[in-house]
């Protein structure tokens, strides 16, 4: 079974997803997805980042993917934004 | 030889960056890099995407790498700060 585990970046402080990402990694999670779209990709990096050198330096960015997405604004126009997904791998098992 | 073969991406408009990895890959370049720091990050992103999507539909988003920079301030603090290395890998060869 694959386990989906996607925490997704918005406005809050970066540490709370930091902290997040850290809580199901130590539930025993191997795996979890940092996802991001717009501006929030930078955010997305720089938790990554501090979880691997500050929370788990065991811990590996696996394969990052980016995309492109659409989405229909209210007045109906088409807007495209990109995403990322960054996943963080954890050395339990 | 290593190629080496950078885009640094800054204020200017996306099309600016894309434009300039264009122009590198159809002058028969076979990757480029496209990289950033801080809030560019989600620039960068965007430039690969609007190049793979519209520009260059043969070419890849290659392997990315993200890590952590350590700049010292006019005061004397340190701070550190994401960056991201995207490569985009062409069709030419």
């Amino acid at each position: 079974m694959i386990e989906e585990n996607n925490i997704f970046i918005g406005n809050k402080p970066v540490m709370n997803y930091v902290l997040a990402v850290v809580t199901q990694i130590n539930e025993g999670k191997t795996e979890v997805n940092i996802r991001a779209r717009g501006r929030a990709i930078s955010k997305a990096v720089d938790v990554a980042e501090i979880i691997k050198n500050r929370f788990l330096p065991g811990s590996e960015i696996g394969e990052i993917k980016t995309h492109t997405e659409e989405i229909t604004n209210p007045d109906g126009r088409i807007t495209k934004v990109s995403t990322i997904e960054i996943p963080i791998i954890s050395s339990n098992d």
